[in-house]
């Protein structure tokens, strides 16, 4: 495989965040990011989006958490994980050795403990370039709707997570037809991307048992299955929204892929049920993006976001 | 193939309509029904439900209209049609000689045109047992919605429809976490039953000419793909109003597929996208929801309905 020539710019800008290309791990499908270190030298990946971070250790749910559908994955891992403090003292370290851009991934339940979790991140170091807050988990003062499902929700939460002098982004559910507009309040309210999507809500039933087949009943479907509905998520979002910087996210697998939800209107990409399959996948679709702007006379990435529009 | 046994009793009560068994064809996927006689015996299915009818004649989208997707199939046909009189005098002889029980599906932009399409229908023969309403299509009068995202536009489009002495159904979209409450709402204006769900909005990119593929640029995601989603769709729905007849529909491909979304708690099921890949794909699924329920001693299929649950 080729490297990026030199001259192919794919450097990407995200508000205040720049790197040197758009191609990251999306949250929950690459661990704690050194995971992947040795697979990959992580410096040249765009960054690294860590799993999702409660302000305390979350146990998850249970088990079978993952299960494979057609062109796509079920999961229902719960967000279980360490919290955010043992996140910093015991995880990142290895991860800052790495010379990785890492963004951390929050979460809660209540308006409350995004404010907690973005809190405890106030002094995490320069290498977390931003914060992710992923905004598609239940509410749990309005259980029937996720916070992304809700503009007066999502607004809530991202002024909460403004607690800590880090970029904002907004992770957002593409299970709602008001999208573009829940994009645009988590703007409004500081966030200075969106990323769009996650999963789509789903679920799958053993027929034999009569149960669903994840241990938590429900789940979100990821991967190649739901590509048209991200990419439609995204182009939507950029028609309605053309200044809002878009982290495009949803089945992933090539740089053709990639491409499509830049001209869709993502300025950057991330990348999640691919990597299961193929730890390397990131950097396999950088030097592809690199190649195909090169072969397409392309000499800025950049010039290339919305260009499906109009 | 083996036809179904006598001690296997598939017969399916959706409201005050009777079939011989839950599986029906998906409206646009089988024509106007007749198309499919070579094939199958139309008799031998539970209903078909013939391609969406406008009270006027209707052009359709420019092509391309259908673009494969992994697992799934994007279209964008535009509900293309002769208008419902036209259906009438011109389609509707050869359905009935065949003696299929046929559901008339109807569409409009505005609520007005619903009424229309559905007063065409007053006279039409016993053997259509049903209006399907497709209520998953832009509403002209407030155009960022679909009737099916509003529960407002959805009891209008219902109640506008009951203007026909025939049982009404409505068809709903799942690209809306409100889908149990939209789903309560038809069922209060006059629906006996609701079709969960039709497509997911999507769209693909092509990066070669850096257009929308489809001519419409965006259009609706089937097949196994959405198959987690729909199951979904019909399982919260069931869990929230238990006593509404459900008709699940979305990548069913075999008797096991169909029979997740009856666990779930469907009681009629449609076949789609499959169709194009095996005209005779409807039967086959009825001999196999036979064969299953005789290898798993269940005397009737209606006693598997919302299994999955509790």
């Amino acid at each position: 495989m080729r490297t990026a020539k030199a001259n192919v710019d794919l450097t990407t800008t995200l508000g205040s965040v720049t790197l040197p290309n758009p191609v990251m791990t999306a949250s929950g499908t690459a661990g704690y990011g050194s995971e992947l270190s040795e697979y990959m030298d992580l410096q040249e990946i765009g960054a690294i989006v860590v799993k999702s971070l409660h302000a305390d250790k979350w146990e998850g749910n249970l088990p079978p958490r993952l299960h494979p559908t057609p062109s796509g994955m079920l999961n229902s891992v719960g967000l279980q994980g360490p919290g955010v403090k043992a996140w910093i003292d015991e995880k990142l370290p290895s991860l800052r050795n790495s010379n990785a851009r890492i963004v951390a991934s929050i979460w809660g339940s209540t308006v409350e403990e995004f404010a907690e979790a973005a809190f405890l991140l106030r002094d995490s170091p320069p290498e977390v370039v931003a914060i992710e807050i992923n905004a598609s988990c239940p509410n749990l003062e309005d259980r029937r709707k996720l916070f992304s499902h809700s503009i007066q929700a999502i607004t809530e939460v991202v002024e909460a997570a403004n607690v800590v002098n880090k970029p904002l982004w907004a992770k957002l559910s593409p299970n709602t037809p008001e999208l573009p507009d829940i994009a645009e309040a988590a703007h409004k309210a500081g966030a200075e991307a969106v990323v769009i999507a996650n999963t789509v809500l789903g679920m799958a039933i053993d027929v034999e048992s009569r149960k669903p087949i994840l241990g938590a009943k429900r789940g979100g479907l990821s991967g190649p299955a739901i590509r048209p509905i991200a990419v439609r998520a995204v182009f939507d979002t950029h028609e309605a929204h053309p200044e809002l910087p878009i982290i495009g996210v949803g089945g992933i697998n090539s740089a053709e892929d990639a491409l499509e939800f830049i001209l869709a209107g993502a300025t950057g990409l991330q990348i999640g049920t691919a990597t299961f399959k193929d730890p390397r996948i990131c950097k396999k679709v950088i030097a592809g993006l690199s190649r195909w702007c090169e072969s397409h006379e392309v000499k800025r990435i950049s010039d290339l976001i919305g260009g499906a529009h109009g």
